[in-house]
């Protein structure tokens, strides 16, 4: 029972609350979390499934990590003196070099936005994640509040965000969403503050805030993915304010979502969508939406130079992340490293286009689909279910030895019941079995010239 | 009827001839095309099918050829002022940078051979050739003729040819081959000769001709893959003298293979084997043993950095190469192009994984076969044959559509005789048709599980 | 009449001020003008009269101005687009190098502050004010408020204000100042305050502010030089605040001095001593302490790589300076520019150490000396005058011609007046001539061995 | 009594030598020292005196030296591993840095060949020598024998000897010479004939004597001064071939001189003229005629960034070299080491331009002069001699402290004999003083406008 008063000023805006109530005709959300947690997540964010996550910035430079991710070099070199990564430096530069010293090296040459945005565009992806800034504080966009450490300052001299956005918004009707680290290690008035115990918050005031105003009002992202909470409180990072803000006032008040990851208690509790921790994959349904991020270098986000093709997820596992992770109610983030030069290397957009290949035939399945009763089926592994519209379908990863798929799960109610392949046969024959189980024949099928690859999905009505 | 005797001092050996017998006792090889062109091949070049070729080198560094290939880009830069290499380095590069200046950031920092080795070995090649110099004249291991403009003393500081050479050895039985560029686009003293009109031959003296010796005698190359000849005859290379020593008294001389490139008029005529141009794939039976080398980026010898996968070949083409190759009588030599950190990346080392995966099972039907009296079905297009030992193979490129292949050209003689599909079924149902032709029915096939896939094999006996 | 309190909170104090005067027990000055001004210059700053001023940052990387002074690169390049500046960039640079990508080389490796030390006392100096941040923003020590554009973070990767501080307290009694530019070309928040017409002033809260208290409580300088100031009123830099905090509580409030660049309408006027303009050197005795900013490259502060011996001033040029500066009641501050590698490169050394050993002859006429009742001479052009105690010191340009000197100024008024060359005789023969001049009869000197050279000091006494 | 006949061919040239003899009428020098030792040295030489020493290289990059001359830097890092050498390189390399790494920083982007000519027409000089190719092996002219380690392909992408040669001879009557090393360090075929004992010499066929030749050929310099002899002979190096085509045939033939730095015994024995050893300075009359090569560093030839005015050598000792030097009958060579950036750094400007200062009031007692028959004072130290037409020059170093100078050596005969002071009063009061003494009055000076200072010349005629 509190009145508050939402005061805007320049780019800061900021609730006074007030403990009796007066007026009472107030409709945006508050700034706490029992407010902020009711707003319903903007349909698209569900229905798109897939997103692509990318890991870019002045580690992308090092571009190295052995027994750590390469965006985290710089923790691990200077943080806990991570013996590998103590050995590349002492073995290849100055003993002298620091990491500031990197950035010059951030190239991008190559960078070409729009080859970018087409390639997601074809690999089905239905939005983007790019990190804006991570915990090393170098920003991929011209900030004011982070001089000369910043994409147009010094290294890319461009607009790596703002080209981005533009690329993605002319090309496509993918969604563009920023990540961004609240923490970052090495930035003094972080220390600072963390040295007091986080009872001064200097570094927000005069850079998380500001930056991530800049970033909404700049770009406006349709996802605002938050990192790098857990070492302080939400109320340090002021946070409920920024996502009331983002909710009421902000230019994509109508479309954006946010993440979980906005305070050290937040996690897995208050937000948008829930992302708990990296690669966060229950296999059962949950009650709130929720994200699976996860890496195509199974080692690192950030791009690694000296890593081969078997540290990279193979098509089948890739699909079998999406497919559980969409059965169980999340979306999958997929994530990619550019390189320093501003490529993308071949093996991850083969890995995008094998994706968008198989979405091509599968895609009614996945999209705007939801969770099914069953998830998987309880008899045969490797079965997976959602539902869509008057459908139910069953994933199958591994095509049936003898030709005939049994199912414990859905049974076909009438002889009207119809099942399909995708890319596949459109009638394929079928029976109950005892007790309830269904028994679908699958079809002979051409290699040379089938579109069902990969992992197999069986349309069924009725 | 010449008497011609072999002169050997330190490493240079050359042939004194005389117009009249007097002794003729005489076994070696006579420096002349004649003579050399009699030598056998040694057997195993022919049994091994499939070699990789190696491009690598200082080009390695800028890495970049739109409209040309990366390894020519000093000569497009500099040479004929291709525009895109002129705008490339103008606005990547200090106005005054030259090609020279690139040799420092050739780092080869994460350059493992016994990974190298390895990934070789999986790749069911069995032979591999290595730039030891490209025409830019840099080589890649220390020659006391290219001071400060090799490998040991700029850039990598490493003996590349040497560490490579070891690691296959040690882990392999890979045969290890060079390649070597006899001119060299910007040596001042070839420019001199070449000014001359050829009549002095300072470079060949001073740096070809020792050079190509160091090599042989150092790395014991089982292939000397000659280049750059074209542009003089090969009596100012001084050819002959170098091949009749390479047969009679190199270390090599019982193992060593050459190609056909030793002078301007020498292409598909003289030498080894024929490589007659690049890329060379005639679709017939070749009298003589050939080779054919092609590139895995379709663009380009040496890495480029900033190609999409689609500038790859598929795992399918290759094998189209390989087959069309091996059942004319050709090997085939297919290209890689490391980076200049020293890795070979992902999406080149998936095709030779994936190439030692399809070796794996269907390998009988290439290593050490011959070509058939057919090489190729006159009836169906995409079938190719080869013979081994008492069966005949045919490569299938597309299941057929109705699940019978019809073929021409084999004609099962008796009902002893059985067809099998390599990875898949043992005993294939098959019937003669009319007039003279054989049906063969394929099996029903498991897509998750077989061990066909790509291009199918047909082992018929009998 | 206003009452203003100070209120101290971590490193920022502030005044509150009253209209109405309550309480008046306050002894300190308060954050105006008029209070500020009426504070004594504490005494070892008039007694010193010579100091060495240090230019030295990032623009000591490409340490080039022709046309401008070097450490005004930035802003000839991408300010004011000086074709000097534009085309050096072109020739030497990539056409994507930005100013921040000169900070790496900024490595200072040979800096030995001892060494530096010991060359300043040798100079007979008594001061140093060293750029602790020019208008580039570099700062040189590690501020919490510019990360990654400080001088530990990138470049030397060493405090170089705090070592230079340690060594010149140490090895000498020099006193040690610090430069400090209040405003910064470039900075986006000067910038973003300068567009708005220098009514909010984020860029001083944050940058300016925070900087200027942490480098006098760390390192604790006799001088603040302040310079930048004219874009703005010492409102907006909240100057008066940061003086009345310097006097009243800092940890220098005994020792230091400013100057009078701190707003748009000091100079000339408001502070500590006048500096009025670069190189002020008013030739007639002024009303209050003042300051002659000098440079021994006459064309610039920062060094520049590309000068000859004749941009240097000469050792007598630079005695005429100090000579007529401190005659009429200035102190002189001459500038070296320190290289990128940490030197100070010979010629200046030698100007220096010229400096030193005409003081260690002549010091007793310039240290805690005092302007006497004429400057210079009304007579003879080049004769300047001090005193001390109850000497009055002659300052001869010239050798007299004939021998004999002859003064208007000053009147020997009796038989026990003595007459002495500093360094030479101790007693020379003078006479009064009419109408009330005093001759002087020059010694004989013995060029190679006389310590009297490049000016010389008569002291008079009686 | 051998008959030798000289064969040309291109730039080679080569005695064929018999041991009868048939012909005569022959009149070139032989490619013997007794032969060559007999031709007399072109006159410019002695006349000249004065000369200027150029020590500029790949080793101007590092331009470090502790314990060690700067342009002995890879010898003493990578040959004796002396300490210091490899503590600098440890803390300001990468690890993997090698010598060949500096190349492309030697960047020169300031030299300016023309202001360097005036320089040194205002320095007094009348030859210059600078290294056209020093130990390192590095040619300062695109040699087609040194392809990539030469200043056009690699660094300053200049033809640094052409550049200097022209502007030289455009602006000058100066001499220009070259300075060329032997040896090289760390040349591989150098080191193979090392290895052989010196047996055989494709170094000295493939790069030393070609190169020798074109340095000739091209920029027909006035003097080869040889250096690097000293680990095998004259006959290994092939040194009186050489000579004798420079002194035959040569397109200098009849200017050139060269010193005697021509393999292991030639030292202070045969060639040119002797310099012996590195600032050889006998103090006695010689035989034949030498010089002084010495450094105004004195410390190195090549330029070293970390030393301090103390290292320089002050105007006064210069003099005194130059005049002990040339009253014993021998040529100063003084040299400057410039920095990478192409600059002749103030200090040692200021050094030839006050030796230019003060040759420009008493170079007649130098140019063209020669001993006499004292070269110092037997009575009075620090007074040498030399003679020119009918004058004796007596040079004083100190003025005399009673303003009387007596002398032993000279005797003046008549009254008529005349004493001046060069650059001062032109007749002095004398007279002679038992036994057999000359006793001469200075003047008194005026010290502001004297041109008589550091070194004092008496002219004596009669």
């Amino acid at each position: 029972a509190k009145l508050c008063c939402l005061q805007e000023n320049m780019n800061l805006a900021r609730f006074l609350c007030f403990s009796s109530i007066i007026a009472v005709s107030y409709s945006a959300y508050l700034p706490t979390w029992d407010s902020l947690d009711k707003r319903p997540l903007p349909k698209w964010y569900d229905e798109s499934k897939i997103g692509i996550f990318i890991h870019w910035g002045v580690f992308s430079v090092p571009s190295f990590g052995e027994g750590f991710a390469a965006e985290w070099f710089w923790e691990y070199w200077k943080g806990v003196s991570s013996p590998s990564a103590v050995y590349f430096m002492s073995q290849n530069y100055p003993p002298d070099f620091q990491y500031a010293d990197f950035a010059p090296d951030f190239t991008t040459e190559f960078f070409d936005p729009d080859q970018w945005a087409d390639l997601f565009a074809a690999s089905g992806a239905k939005y983007i994640v790019l990190t804006s800034k991570h915990h090393e504080g170098f920003t991929n966009w011209p900030s004011v509040n982070s001089w000369n450490w910043n994409s147009m300052d010094v290294g890319p001299h461009r607009d790596l965000v703002g080209e981005l956005a533009t690329a993605v918004r002319n090309r496509t009707s993918i969604h563009f969403g920023l990540y961004h680290s609240l923490y970052e290690w090495f930035h003094p008035l972080y220390l600072q503050d963390k040295a007091n115990g986080f009872k001064t918050n200097e570094f927000v005031k005069s850079k998380t805030m500001p930056e991530l105003y800049d970033i909404v009002n700049r770009y406006k992202p349709d996802i605002v993915w938050s990192d790098g909470q857990w070492e302080a409180s939400s109320d340090y990072w002021n946070s409920t304010e920024l996502i009331a803000w983002l909710y009421n006032k902000s230019p994509v008040r109508d479309t954006v979502v946010t993440n979980d990851r906005w305070g050290s208690h937040t996690l897995c509790k208050h937000g948008g969508f829930l992302t708990c921790h990296d690669h966060f994959n229950p296999g059962t349904l949950q009650t709130r939406k929720w994200e699976n991020a996860l890496t195509m270098d199974r080692g690192s986000w950030g791009y690694r130079r000296n890593v081969g093709v078997g540290d990279y997820i193979s098509i089948e596992d890739l699909l079998h992340e999406l497919i559980s992770t969409v059965s169980c109610g999340g979306n999958m983030l997929i994530n990619i490293g550019p390189s320093k030069e501003g490529t993308i290397h071949p093996i991850f957009e083969e890995r995008l286009r094998q994706m968008g290949e198989w979405l091509g035939v599968n895609g009614e399945a996945v999209y705007s689909s939801q969770p099914w009763k069953h998830q998987n089926d309880s008899l045969t592994p490797g079965i997976w279910y959602t539902t869509r519209e008057n459908a139910v379908y069953a994933f199958v990863y591994t095509w049936p030895a003898s030709g005939n798929l049994t199912m414990e799960s859905p049974l076909a109610t009438s002889q009207s019941s119809s099942i399909s392949l995708l890319g596949g046969e459109s009638n394929l024959y079928w029976k109950t079995v005892k007790p309830s189980r269904l028994s679908v024949v699958f079809p002979v099928i051409n290699p040379s010239t089938t579109q069902a690859k990969w992992v197999y999905v069986l349309k069924m009505i009725g």
